[in-house]
């Protein structure tokens, strides 16, 4: 007898997760269609090579690998044992595709994709080995455009969704490079600093000085580098804790306290002020300590908190580099992802969902009504009625075998249809249905033709 | 420099891809969902136990095996390399599901699932490594109304996507070992043997032979099969090459020639028979030679032809046995599988999608309308241009750059947008837009308030 539990990490979504699921999805997908983002899909299974280098030193890690088959793994002798890795985000592979296609695509090339992504991290509450990401990409501009669009689109869905209370953090990898210049890093433990950094929200300070000093960076450095964040918290602090305030004020103060050189300036002016010009809302907040864990990011970097969840329900930001590394030619891009199972998680732990179906906005039925079989003679009639009411458009069931009356009414409340029709002998030979209601309890006989509108 | 195109076998899906392949699904999950059956979805990594010895020898061959990680891999010494696997077929973990869930789930579990599996089989045309199963099982039933209603739901499917020359070929298993058994192949070579039929269609009569003789099957039971298909053919060869025509002649005379015994009997007047009868259609045809090639069949079993593919659209059947692999209860079950990468490829080539998108039936443009950009300061009234027109329902994509509005144009129509809102220094001094349809060219100005109303 084999195991019945799905792989560690990993989860069987039973109908009522489903319907729960495809309810967010089936949202994020109409607002990014809404944009003008079109779907794309790709593989599950990239080459190893496609995906190695691109993620940092995590994402080689918890790759999950395939062993080659056949021949190949004989000729391996325990060298290069994989040549297939599984898909580790969304964002590598699009950057394939856009230098693959590049002549298929047009110049500005805005997609969506909701596909599963697997790492082998260690389960925790909402992180799984394998999760879905519901990534949105703008390539081909480097304008400031395509950072409000998406800020404003991912808006809007957890707005639909009925999230109100959600801050978006907003920071920039130049301006953190620079942070990490002003500390005497070296550009070389830059990628090293981020991983860190990143992890700040989770662990806490000591533990990030901690790790500074595993990667081989001074405490020194560390602590220069907390202290400068710090400074520029106590300066901001008042107004950074309120939502950002369109006419730039902190970031003025942030810049103007870190004596940025012009270049620098100009990172600040002209992205992330516009950036918050551009989008009217007020869930922006920017945080001079964010990082992203991933070291694709090259400019405006994102990342979507909400109180009662420790991690991010999405995060994302620009990445004007990758989609060199599989083209000749340097494409700009940038994206947001939302995790689905993230969103799931808060929205069940909020009652959200509840109240949906208590709205009569998420379906909680198996369908809308249950045919019954009466014995073996009648089949060809229960099954002729379920043909009829489904051209109705109505979702019919058919019980499958001739059983009691009780039975089959007690499967239909277990499976929350509102209504069971009766096809006995009497009503066969009348050409009539009992049609009955699983809430009232009431039971009235209906011509066979007028049954599907009465259930309607 | 890395590689752009997918791995071997695998295949990235660009928007106007994507959109076919949703109109499919979307008809196989609407059809489904009015029959009563529910979504279910399992992780795409399984445990390697759960999948091995489950498919039978080509199954453990073409498996894709996920190498452990760290520790694990270190200790694992060339010996048992992989842990975990990708899903082979939708069937054997729903097998697992319902052992696992089986107390939550209800008497009757109608489930479809639609996700990719993963084999490592060469490939060829509408022969992918990666490819979507739309599979619909009834579990919990032995009746013969749960084969009727899948095949009724098939053919709907079928008949929906607009296919009237498919055929649904009906065999089972049973009848099949009883051949078998006269032959004189004993029981412990019948999965061989099956494996071997299953090729007929593609290989032909002489590479079965020859293949059952490498699996050391001797020549005369070879031979002594082939002669008894071809019996039965020849009896049965004007009624079969017709459809199936429901009052089982066909079936009797196959039964007398074959001079069952009673149990064999049984099972074509309560199986096959009844299934005929059940299902009122003219797409099944009872073709003796039919044997599938996974090794977990029980009863019945169905594949779908068409005329204009050499492999099959779909198939399945019933499998008794396999969910007491996992529990400790034997629970009847019974399904098909839809090859959704099959029913696009004949679709494509038949023309078929080129003929919905004419009637409007599939679209094919990326928005509803573009909204230019005039110049860096209009961004904010392009941004909330585009905001109001989707909050009436429409798609609306903001050119992201200042530029030629020529160029803009020119976007537009290669993305297949009928509508251009143009939006200038004039629009804006008299709180209106320029509306250009892309179809005739024509241009108007229109209240802001309006062009929503003018679009649709």
């Amino acid at each position: 007898m084999s195991k019945t539990q799905p792989a560690r990490g990993m989860r069987d979504f039973l109908p009522a997760d489903i319907r729960k699921r495809n309810y967010v999805i089936n949202i994020i997908r109409e607002v990014y269609e809404s944009y003008g983002f079109e779907p794309l899909e790709t593989p599950a299974i990239e080459n190893l090579e496609t995906l190695t280098g691109k993620y940092g030193e995590e994402g080689n890690q918890l790759m999950f690998k395939i062993l080659k088959r056949g021949e190949k793994l004989d000729l391996a002798r325990g060298e290069n044992l994989a040549d297939l890795a599984l898909r580790y985000d969304l964002t590598v592979p699009l950057a394939r595709v856009v230098a693959n296609y590049k002549n298929e695509l047009p110049r500005f090339f805005k997609r969506y994709q909701i596909q599963p992504v697997w790492r082998a991290d260690r389960p925790a509450r909402g992180r799984f080995r394998e999760f879905y990401q519901c990534d949105v990409d703008a390539i081909g501009s480097h304008s400031m455009v395509v950072e409000a669009e998406l800020i404003s689109a991912v808006c809007e869905i957890l707005t639909r969704l009925g999230f109100d209370d959600f801050t978006i953090r907003i920071n920039h990898r130049e301006v953190l490079r620079s942070l990490l210049n002003k500390t005497g890093i070296p550009e070389s433990q830059h990628s090293d600093a981020l991983v860190a950094i990143d992890k700040l929200d989770k662990i806490g300070r000591e533990s990030v000085s901690y790790e500074f000093i595993q990667r081989g960076i001074s405490s020194e450095a560390g602590d220069k580098l907390f202290d400068l964040f710090e400074q520029i918290s106590q300066i901001v602090s008042d107004k950074i804790k309120d939502r950002f305030n369109i006419n730039g004020e902190i970031l003025l103060a942030l810049t103007t306290f870190l004596d940025y050189q012009k270049g620098e300036w100009n990172v600040l002016e002209n992205e992330i002020i516009k950036i918050l010009e551009f989008s009217t809302n007020n869930h922006l907040l920017v945080d001079p300590t964010l990082a992203r864990g991933l070291s694709y990011y090259t400019g405006a970097i994102f990342e979507i908190q909400v109180p009662d969840l420790a991690g991010s329900l999405g995060g994302g930001g620009r990445y004007d580099g990758l989609i060199g590394m599989f083209g000749k030619e340097q494409i700009p891009a940038c994206g947001f992802s939302l995790g689905l199972e993230r969103i799931v998680v808060v929205m069940e732990e909020r009652g959200m969902f509840d109240k949906l179906i208590a709205d009569g906005k998420l379906k909680d039925d198996s369908a809308d009504v249950l045919i019954t079989l009466w014995n073996e003679e009648s089949v060809g009639e229960s099954l002729k009625l379920a043909g009829e009411l489904r051209q109705k458009g109505l979702r019919a069931l058919v019980y499958p075998e001739a059983d009691k009356l009780g039975k089959q009414f007690k499967y239909a409340s277990q499976l929350n249809i509102p209504f069971v029709c009766v096809l006995g002998d009497e009503e066969l030979a009348a050409n009539k249905v009992t049609l009955k209601n699983m809430t009232t309890g009431t039971q009235e006989k209906f011509l066979r033709t007028e049954v599907a509108g009465e259930i309607k």
